[in-house]
């Protein structure tokens, strides 16, 4: 195997690769990248045996063959050479000589009969979805945050990519709260998927600055992200993801229009001294006095109390974790945020005025 | 006690206090900071036993008093306070409630008699220097990579201030390297002090914008930096440096010109070969080539070697610890670094092209 080419794309690929390499102690080829050579087409793969990813990469007066090497270290000792030096790659069995300029180094591969076999998709046999990177990003971004880390309930820990009323939606939610985003408004095809966490944070951290539009296909057991020249394939959860449409509501008993910085402020406020309650805060419109105060619990630090003037119409009280209230907050963006509740063991319904296409409940806490 | 203050000036003096606070669990009183009114003068302690931070503010209108409040939870409230309000502080025995715009708070205390006594210095009877803010951080970060970490040996896990021939010196060593460097040029006082690394890492976090310099008072047992209105008292090491001036060579037989930049990167790549042997790397002359050369050792992972052209005069070889040899590069800046050595076992010295008064040497692994 022989491979000529300029040191800035084999880094950045090498770079790409390597993140998901080692990830697994017990089977140390999992540490390697399989660096392949077809007619002059070179394919760097990876693998932790849930996913794996494929980068691709043009090389003229290539010879064929494939190899492994130590990928962390290759992707090190590559984007360490000078920007821009043309590389030289040369397998002999499994010891790979790498060459630059001045540069030279032997690095130990191992075979690649002993690499774990790549998973195969059929791509006659798929259902395929097209979307514009920033709308992905964004939209996967406002769900990931409900996810949940429980891996004993494994259809929880993914993004639940589904079809409904000819939309595409993302859901997730780790059954204290739940949040959802349709991702695309007409789609043909239908889907039922639940997608790992784990890899739709690898495929975030994939995305170049040259990826304008992210095919999505998938099978019954797999799907893949397509980002321009890097490929991630991974298994999805197997498993099903609860009904979660008839969890939200159509109408909250009470509504309050507030400015969100302030409510993040005084969300923060009250969290500090609920660091001993879990957390635990309690939120209250009060119609006499015109405001919505947020409190903590009085506990060994102390008690917190603030309010925001703003139009009630009802008396209302519900006990939120801080926590789950400011990450939608952060996520909500805008200026103003609609705060809805019923009573007090009814979801908590928080939306922007920015963006219809997001929901977002939290279940109250017991008060 | 009571104390009206802008808010901005009350969060950056908690901050600064509540850095060193709460670092010792067995002692729940040193997560507190004391307050103290007297005068119209504000003083904010907080203490680790090793060293205690003071940092004083101007309050009109106050009445005198003092408790003690939960350091981090204060500084973080008033820290995410609206910028710019005015805030109110009222302690009724133990409870301090504080107050600012539609902002309330009642942070549960504990009483100032609980707090440890602080250190005192005779201010009349120290040893004083004074010196510029910038040459105080330049110097003092040259020679803390130095220090040791092996609480065994406790005179060398600090700064050793010390005078010679009228020059006040900053040395370090971990008996693998060792830095030193001339901090001011003529002194009159004499001082032989040991600071312990924690406490200057202390120190160098709380130098604000404001400062441009810095006091430092010695006294027999303890040192005490004034940095504007924030003064940091440590305790000294209690034990004696090593003599270590007898141990920088005056002369080595050989040394090489080298570019800084080649020479850091041609050390990073040995070095990612050099990992499973303690990242030990071969720097070698060949008079016959004109080359300096650094190469790893060959190991499971493979091997490397990188050559740099320049004018030698004699052949020579000598094992080093990679990491050693980039922190004193990192540390040099420059264009240009001598490398000059003797034989294996003698110290290598590295001098750069901009800094005389900093002298860095590192003792070779037996190769």
């Amino acid at each position: 195997m022989k491979i000529k080419i300029a040191q800035d794309k084999l880094a950045r690929s090498l770079n790409n690769v390597s993140r998901i390499a080692g990830g697994k102690a017990s089977l140390p080829i999992l540490s390697n990248v399989l660096i392949r050579v077809d007619d002059n087409k070179v394919s760097l793969v990876t693998t932790n045996l849930d996913m794996a990813v494929v980068s691709y990469l043009p090389s003229v007066g290539s010879e064929n063959g494939v190899v492994t090497v130590p990928a962390k270290l290759m992707a090190e000792f590559v984007g360490n050479l000078p920007r821009g030096e043309r590389v030289d790659l040369e397998a002999d069995d499994t010891k790979v000589t790498i060459k630059a300029g001045g540069y030279s180094s032997c690095v130990n591969g191992a075979s690649a009969e002993d690499f774990p076999e790549l998973p195969e998709i059929d791509e006659e046999k798929v259902v395929k979805f097209k979307i514009g990177v920033e709308d992905f990003k964004t939209g996967l971004s406002q769900v990931m945050v409900a996810v949940s880390n429980d891996t004993t309930r494994p259809a929880l820990t993914g993004v639940y990519f589904n079809t409904f009323e000819n939309g595409l939606y993302l859901a997730a939610t780790d059954g204290y709260r739940l949040a959802e985003r349709k991702l695309i408004d007409k789609v043909q095809a239908e889907v039922m998927a639940i997608v790992p966490a784990a890899s739709l944070r690898s495929v975030l951290a994939l995305i170049g600055d040259d990826v304008q539009e992210i095919e999505i296909l998938f099978d019954d057991s797999q799907v893949r992200f397509r980002l321009g020249d890097v490929e991630v394939t991974s298994k999805l959860v197997d498993g099903s993801f609860p009904d979660y449409r008839q969890l939200i509501p159509k109408e909250t008993e009470i509504k309050v229009t507030l400015p969100r910085d302030e409510l993040v402020r005084i969300t923060k406020l009250a969290a500090l001294f609920a660091r001993e309650v879990g957390g635990s805060i309690v939120c209250e419109t009060n119609v006499e006095n015109g405001v919505f105060s947020v409190a903590s619990v009085a506990n060994e630090l102390g008690e917190n109390k603030s309010e925001i003037k703003t139009e009630v119409e009802t008396d209302g009280k519900v006990t939120l974790n801080s926590r789950f209230l400011l990450d939608v907050l952060n996520i909500l963006g805008g200026k103003k945020v609609d705060f809805g509740f019923s009573n007090k063991l009814d979801p908590v319904m928080l939306n922007g005025d920015k963006d219809t296409d997001y929901t977002h409940i939290i279940m109250p806490l017991k008060g």
